[in-house]
């Protein structure tokens, strides 16, 4: 065996996992590799312990399908929050930007994906049931915030069909610049989108 | 209870553990978890083993002192790098800098720290009986990379009057403006010792 073909399989299989995770690099996961193993054991075996419990004892909310330790989600149990508005989201990290923004006060509901026929996911894969069984609530608001691309355009237009007759509201999230950003950056069809629904004023 | 007080400790516990990772913000953090709590029981439960495997099978190479799952690194086991050429730095991390450079041959001393009195560091805590062992083997050279503050600097200096007469040669890294840098964005430090260091041309 040459010198040079020495591996050192644990550091690397350590680095390759977290370089695994989403917007963690390689130089990223090298300093966390090389930090996790400068902590005491006790430090690494607990994170390592966190890991595996969360994974076991976190499962989906009865209610929206967020996850959850319990039997419904903090948000589904909030009181305050109104029960019959109802954000439909993909996955549950959807949430979060809203929960961050502090400004929505209803309740959610996670598909767990989209209609994606070349992926095989059909309306049968997804969390609809308990949708449909929601939408029968008195006066129920659903905001569809599904992702813009095809696949989220169908999932919301299936929605739309399936609740056809039914008193049910239905909205989409409004599309356009994004706050903030400079207009030479803004890609063409979100300008696009912006110009269709400009808002008259004055 | 109030309906607000209702907590997800779990949830809570693993983004609060992984923000606690460095250069993990909390919003990376709530992703991470997310995205962990997304994948398969087995990739979560390999990812914690391999972080436990990791942390109980890698020390310190007997050597150098870089993390090894060996007896020594793949560096000090490398029959093409320079045995006599030995760059001091103060923790294993900082090795992935010159490796990642790919422009040194030689191989490493992992001081495991800098002498700093106020944090109650001295000599005896760090591995200075090795470093003065591998200065005795025949034409040395101790190339010192050590952080550039008042800890390192006194670490430096000491190294310097230990081997006071020894026939070993010792340098340090060049101090000067960062490669790719924009002269007004530099630090005033930097610049005085760019200045003192400069070099003639032609």
């Amino acid at each position: 065996m040459l010198d040079a073909d020495i591996k050192e399989t644990l550091i690397e299989n350590l680095i390759g996992q977290l370089a695994g995770l989403p917007s963690i690099g390689r130089k990223t996961a090298q300093r966390l590799a090389y930090h996790i193993l400068a902590q005491d054991s006790s430090a690494v075996n607990e994170l390592a312990r966190t890991l595996t419990d969360a994974k076991s004892r976190i499962h989906a909310c009865a209610s929206c399908g967020n996850y959850t330790e319990r039997e419904t989600c903090r948000i589904c149990g909030n009181g305050r929050r109104q029960q019959n508005m109802i954000c439909v989201v993909e996955k549950p990290a959807d949430i979060l930007a809203f929960e961050r923004s502090g400004s929505y006060l209803g309740v959610y509901h996670v598909l767990g994906g989209t209609i994606s026929p070349l992926d095989g996911i059909g309306p049968g894969d997804l969390n609809f049931a308990r949708l449909w069984e929601r939408s029968r609530q008195s006066q129920v608001e659903l905001i569809l915030a599904l992702n813009t691309n095809a696949e989220g355009e169908a999932t919301a237009s299936y929605i739309v069909q399936k609740l056809q007759g039914m008193p049910v509201r239905i909205s989409r999230l409004a599309r356009g610049i994004p706050v903030g950003s400079e207009l030479e950056y803004v890609d063409e069809l979100t300008v696009q989108r912006a110009l269709e629904s400009r808002v008259e004023m004055g």
